[in-house]
């Protein structure tokens, strides 16, 4: 259902600059956007396409809204408030209400009577589920979980027993939350397991990607706080505790028992090594590996980018004769009578 | 059922030395064949195997054909032969036509009469099931979706809404196509879930391997062509656009906005930083970063070998020290009247 | 429901100081123990906590029982002690037998009565699931496999046609063991899928994390030797062989046709490249790429770690300007009259 950029204006606080009637479909991109779509600009290098762009009208900062010359909403966080906007034009798929006849529910849990119970979902006992709550398709809650309102767990997800997830956190499929975290003790050669008797805590406003794993704690809980974004393939170990607002990008490892502070971005692939500490507004590049713990904010890397791989094998075998090449250069300065500084 | 020595001869037109009447029952390897199994060999190195093997026949290349003394199938390319050999001898096994009495089909899905849907598999309303499809137990596909003719979903695959997978395509178990991508607007120390309103189109002949993540695109779609293979635990991006015939190996994470060309060959765990391209005809070697585009085929790599952990240790610190080695070479140039070049 | 100390100490072979009758309900840190818990020392640099911990009693060695000072089981291996007792006091939920009545049995299944099979379960045709086993809600176990006695398969688990799984084995939720491996035979630019018609073998005492990935064989089996521990999101090739008591840490990557010997240990995110061996007792620490066959016993590293960006990106530059830096130098030599030696 078409809603007019008049509306979307008042809706959203921006300032309008062409026609409130027009209706707006959908958001697209500037390129693929016709008539009835909405785009959005959030880096100038954009803007040559607004002269090209068949949209509707654009989402803008002001700087930009100056040269726009077509209809365009001005929002001083374009991006954020594109987002808004495309929520409301494109909602989630509608969950019914109720328990779906093919899912389980054990006869002690308690489910809102607003929220959606998925075709061949089970529900433990004692797990209690709230208001508006989306528990699809296949997915598979243990006991005694609180799963707070307006949670959406997509599909095939698996919750186990004693998880407490926050109201609006999103969970993608086939995320596991509250696994037996990796503890086994050392005897005579062979590994005893250690039961894992810690919890998983996940704050509001948490989205957990797809096939991403985090483990129950060993003895006390493993704690994912208020609006972390976790993306797709990512492990998360026992006791690890993630600061509010961090980001962490796809295939990231976090080792048990790493704290993470507030308002940190991992990229893609980063690995944690266990038990250390990385404080607030710490951004670590792509592929890096943590190995000590970092206290200071700043970004950190280790991703070693990939050349032809000739001149690579050839770097490789140089880096592992530097200390050959630093014995002549000291040589030459014995030689040279120079003090040596390494 | 065994089929005879010239039965495969003739279908897979190989040249046949040796019975024509041997019964074939299975493929094995050179050293664990016994006299009712065929064997291969696609490498020189493993000729001596001849020798040994107690394999009733053998596919190999004309050159070895003729040092091999014993029942063989003369194929162009062994491999390949042996492959579609094994396909007819060991074929994937049998799934009646028909729906489950235990899956859940809403109203409005169209499932081809020669389709089969497993146990606890729940097919979305608007969803078609192409001819000779199986959906193996679990599975989940929510609305919208067009599943081609023999597409085959092994086992607990989820397709999100709105995804398109062509003519016989393979999915691996705990595979997640159309989960949301990792987009996020960042305003005032928080994140703003950006709605990913975009779908994944994936081609025909396509392979997508165990516990595998496709993301859905943000606006529009993420595309893997025609005859792509995807080893396990994959992660790809929204948005991302996978050439045909391109081969990736296991653990490798593709970030979002990426396009790789036709017949690229990722090794395992390699990582691609987001919104670059690759250029057809290029392979990365295991373990490798690539964080900028690649416009020239070849071989690129920055996997760096293990070695013992103190000499590593080693390597790593005069690494970091090269800015003062650099420093003592200038200086020694220096004192020699050289030019310095650095 | 409690046990006393003093039973504890004759269960587990502790020697007891303290009160026999003092009773246990639960394992705790050191930091969050209550009067009613029993918290452990693995490790003497914890022995501060002694003094302030609330611990109803503590499990400690021989020399840190001489410096207690309040109640304390002495065991010779304090942690494994530990997970013993945490194992009595904390048992996994209780699965009662049986089979539940929305799973689905294939009729020539055969599960033993002890055995539980939960909700939206199914077990095909030809699989044997043996005494006291734990099929978990929405697991998928396919044709002729073979379940044993004590096994348990948390939740949501799959287990592909012919995989064999020894006793006591525990598989974590969204596990995959026995996909098709990644084999490929190159044709005239495409691909031909080659059947894995090889099945997998794991031993007994064996643990598989959340979202672990085990291929079955190309011809033969894959095979995981008794003792082995997984971690999460590990991905396994096709024909590995992984030797008893082995421990891979998460997100390890080991490719097709890799043997791996007894009581090797794999940190984080290691990479192993294909078709190779690495011996016994070899430690490699995480985020490290073995690229080559490892044939002695020892510690192997090549994990990078992340410094401060601006940092990295000139040693990057250093190491690919290494070529010239050693020109440099031997410049250097041949104006002093040295000879070269690299």
């Amino acid at each position: 259902m078409p809603v007019s950029l008049g509306e979307l204006a008042v809706r959203f606080g921006c300032e309008l600059r062409g026609d409130p009637d027009l209706p707006i479909e959908r958001v697209a991109t500037l390129a693929g956007a016709d008539p009835g779509a909405l785009a959005f600009i959030a880096n100038p290098k954009f803007r040559a396409q607004l002269a090209t762009t068949r949209a509707g009208a654009v989402i803008v900062d002001a700087a930009t809204a100056d040269v726009a010359r077509r209809p365009v909403l001005v929002a001083e966080n374009p991006y954020a408030t594109y987002a808004r906007i495309a929520a409301l034009l494109h909602p989630p798929p509608v969950r019914e209400p109720g328990v779906h006849p093919a899912a389980y529910v054990a006869p002690l849990a308690r489910i809102d009577g607003s929220a959606h119970v998925g075709a061949h979902a089970s529900i433990g006992g004692g797990t209690r589920i709230g208001a508006r709550a989306v528990i699809g398709a296949g997915c598979v809650i243990e006991e005694d979980c609180e799963i707070a309102d307006d949670v959406r767990l997509v599909a095939r997800v698996v919750i186990c027993r004693g998880t407490r997830i926050g109201a609006r956190t999103i969970v993608q499929p086939g995320a596991v939350i509250g696994g037996d975290g990796f503890g086994f003790a050392p005897q005579r050669g062979a590994w005893v397991k250690v039961p894992q008797v810690g919890g998983v805590t996940i704050g509001a406003d948490v989205e957990i990607g797809s096939n991403t794993t985090i483990d129950r704690g060993a003895i006390e809980d493993t704690v994912i706080e208020d609006g972390v974004k976790l993306d797709n393939q990512i492990q998360i170990g026992h006791n690890v505790r993630i600061g509010a607002h961090s980001a962490l990008a796809g295939c990231v490892g976090v080792s048990g028992s790493v704290t993470i502070g507030k308002r940190c971005q991992l990229g893609g692939a980063v690995g944690v090594a266990g038990h250390l500490t990385i404080c607030d507004d710490v951004a670590v590049t792509g592929y890096s590996l943590v190995s000590g713990s970092i206290t200071e904010p700043g970004v950190y890397s280790s991703g070693m980018p990939a050349i032809p791989a000739q001149a690579w094998r050839r770097s490789v075998a140089r880096l592992h004769r530097l200390d050959r090449l630093t014995g002549r250069v000291a040589a030459l300065e014995r030689q040279a009578g120079k003090e040596q500084d390494d």
